[in-house]
């Protein structure tokens, strides 16, 4: 029991560090860059309160506890931004494979058991061919969407992004895991786009 | 359907708001003071990982929701160090009061369904009466309890808290729900207490 205590607690005390993986994306009032940490809260949250916009068949709780380990890898590789490199850096194959790199460790941290099924969740989550995977990465990307919304622009403006780099970048996603999410927001997006075009 | 996502989104954009609320506690590395979105994070992987140390029949799900909510009243009252006011602030009537009229408000954000369904949970959580909310509240109470450890005294130096005072407020609380883990830690605690009394 105290071995995989210690292990339990080498893993959480690791996990620690990724509150100080800094984002692109600020906080919805613009003050300062979001953390990995308390984006990953926010999109459990997001979970829990958009569960109506999910396709029949997704667990919830699936999708919750995939959102709270999806960006622990980046404690190693840092978060790529998705509009940066002109969209080109974010599923790159060195950022892929030194994601799984991260993984190996990082998850390999906990006692077997554990390691192997937070592992297969991560590794679920990145292959983005579940419906609790696809509902998933639709929150990551359209919490960002509304940050921008709410901040003045947020990564638009750092990386000049158009409307039509963010829809095939961004909107795609979120319209495979949660259309409707994706038809609401994206009229407020293309308000935006035109008045600061 | 639009009236409705517009009440979801109010919620999850004044839920971003928790990101700036700063805890006595600092991070495991020492930098700085965590915030209370990042530690709910950090508590609901805390649930995940260390499911094992609670009681049989504890819904580990209902207890993620938990976490991810039992903060957000902090928005409107900021938190209350455990340890301050010679640990008679945490609990107050007027703490109470003032948190209550915070989950009106902030849940009250949201469309009546969810809004009923998340304030139950959070006083749920609040009254600690139920096996998953005494759990919730062990994870609590212990995630402060190595973040001190980790980063070399944290708010126990801040607030010159003794070791009893540390069981009295603190490890009855974490043994209640998490014996296990209050055996664990508690050695560690003792040890940390004797070299720097």
């Amino acid at each position: 029991m105290t071995d995989r205590l210690a292990a339990q607690f080498a893993f959480l005390n690791e996990s620690d560090r990724l509150k100080s993986v800094l984002r692109a994306t600020t906080l919805v009032d613009g003050s300062r860059p979001e953390n990995s940490g308390e984006h990953s809260w926010h999109l459990a949250l997001y979970a829990l309160v958009l569960a109506d916009q999910a396709a029949p068949g997704v667990d919830i709780n699936r999708v919750i506890r995939m959102l709270l380990i999806h960006d622990l890898v980046e404690i190693d590789v840092g978060d790529v931004p998705i509009h940066s490199a002109n969209g080109q850096a974010h599923a790159s194959a060195e950022t892929m494979a030194a994601e799984a790199r991260a993984a190996d460790r990082i998850f390999g941290l906990l006692p077997n058991d554990l390691s192997g099924d937070l592992q297969a969740l991560w590794e679920e989550f990145e292959a983005a061919q579940t419906p609790d995977a696809i509902f998933a990465k639709s929150l990551d990307r359209v919490q960002p969407v509304m940050a921008n919304l709410m901040s003045g622009g947020g990564t638009w403006v750092a990386y000049d992004v158009s409307f039509n780099q963010l829809e095939s970048r961004v909107g795609v996603k979120i319209a495979k895991g949660a259309p409707g999410l994706w038809d609401w927001i994206r009229v407020k997006a293309v308000s935006w786009f035109e008045i600061h075009a």
